[in-house]
């Protein structure tokens, strides 16, 4: 089959063998996959990462034990959980010590051909759901995570900050569970998507001028926590969103004397955020950038690289 | 009346007026007071500080417009609130963005023959409390706003980091709690205090070897929160109770990947420590390591700063 394949920085294509598939496990055709973030730090390198990346898709199931699977058009969770643990006996195998991580960490990802996944870790797509909505199921899981670990009642003031497709989508999700969001920006053309969902677009430059209970930290950057911190009420809550790579300087007193949260935030459950995306209520469409071949991967990557750039799609 | 006075890293005695007591204000009579290592870094100078420090004291009210509060001996919360904004609505004038602080922020503090506080600040001590263990209210109330900011079950594992004054206390007070604590230090002779309270006492060597779902960083240390956030589990929290002055420099990722929170925590309620020092149950007698009277102040704030100092009182 045709797979993506990182080694080194380099983004190539190969031909490789289809998966093998472990008993329990589903073989998977693709359909759609986007462009994470995360898939732009493995080409940087920095997780020692080589291999094929993608963990955000659409695929058909073409080969599983369970019969009633074939054909259905699906989106899965990316964490493979050993399902013995501590953590998996919570429904946390997100966090599972043993899992490996669908086109990040030891299992490979969804930039090819075919992939493979638990049979646990697919949920089927609504019939009327189409594809270059459903792609976006694991993003929103991610911004779904955030009313998962914090309770925002509705009405509640929330700073985003960041408008990139994690902080666009993170403060669209808050939107529809009502909280009363600014997303602070420097691309009027992509605020303006979520200005849609009844979001407050703010020039960055105006981060600073007022405080919020609830800040969500999604620039990427990593000065961009000394600015969360001083838009954060005592007692508030800053949600971390951005895995930046380099050691981030805190001034610790600034956190402690007002007693504010960091709170580091990350995958979300499918099943949290199917259910918005079915809503049609998001959206998303508007992320779409571009849309690539998956023989044009290298080009999909350089692409999705570039400042401004939101959402990159590959399709097979 | 004779008063303690920090200016420009220097601690002198000086003759001063009575504070000049305010309609709704009692004058208090200083019976004991304790240095805290905020008394050390305002004599560093990081707050630019000027004026009588203490925060910590045990005091007989002189003179109060409610004459059922004069001879009584009494502890007086440090922050003086507004008591008309939003955040004293909530029962948080510790937060009130126009508070001042006893000998901290804008009020002269307790290091001194006489001070002053707001009746409503007022705590009566129970008639069989010495003034030795009363003496500790703000610190045991700092230790016990970690109850009131995270959930701790009876028989959670926590780790607490150091064992300074503040490290032992939440040792002990998360132990009263029934929590299942290890407290990470070098001192034996300090951890050994703790240990009476069903407290694990470790070598801060061994720091890391173990995760917690509770970590409390109490080191005063910039360089332990790497080592904090090594000791987290996943989805884990991390009470930080060190108020370092240097910018600490915090690996997101090792924060966000396992959805960390990091909760800055300071003040707690006098109403929660004073029944927890009434029990009797806390030795913080133990943690007392010398005794000056107050014109010795410029000494007692020279062995406070030695290393391995535990508490030193102030008597007038």
């Amino acid at each position: 089959m045709l797979a993506t394949y990182l080694e080194q920085g380099a983004v190539s294509l190969r031909q490789t063998a289809l998966p093998s598939i472990a008993p329990g496990f589903a073989l998977l055709k693709l359909r759609l996959a986007g462009i994470c973030n995360t898939d732009l730090e493995l080409q940087r390198g920095y997780y020692g990462f080589s291999g094929i990346p993608g963990h955000e898709f659409v695929a058909e199931v073409v080969e599983c034990a369970d019969a009633s699977w074939i054909g259905k058009r699906i989106v899965g969770e990316i964490n493979l959980a050993c399902g013995q643990c501590s953590w998996c006996d919570r429904d946390l195998g997100r966090h599972c010590p043993n899992r490996t991580v669908l086109g990040i960490v030891k299992h490979p990802g969804a930039f090819a051909e075919y992939l493979s996944l638990p049979v646990e870790n697919l949920h089927a797509v609504p019939e009327d759901m189409p594809d270059e909505v459903a792609v976006f199921t694991e993003p929103v899981a991610a911004a779904s995570a955030i009313l998962e670990q914090v309770s925002i009642s509705p009405g509640t003031p929330v700073a985003v900050l960041g408008d990139g497709k994690l902080g666009l989508l993170c403060a669209m999700v808050l939107a529809l569970h009502g909280a009363q969001v600014s997303l602070y920006g420097r691309h009027p053309e992509k605020t303006a998507i979520a200005a849609r969902m009844g979001v407050v677009p703010r020039e960055a430059s105006e981060a600073g001028d007022t405080q919020y209970p609830i800040v969500v930290e999604a620039t990427g950057n990593a000065d961009a926590m000394a600015t969360a911190i001083r838009m954060t009420e005592a007692r508030g809550k800053i949600i971390m969103k951005s895995t930046t790579h380099l050691p981030v300087s805190v001034d610790m007193a600034s956190v402690i004397v007002p007693e504010i949260s960091l709170i580091g935030s990350r995958c979300g459950r499918f099943s949290d955020a199917l259910p918005l995306l079915a809503a049609g209520m998001l959206p998303v469409r508007e992320m779409i950038h571009a849309e690539y071949h998956l023989h044009e991967a290298p080009a999909a990557f350089e692409r999705a690289a570039q400042k401004g750039t939101l959402k990159v799609l590959l399709r097979p």
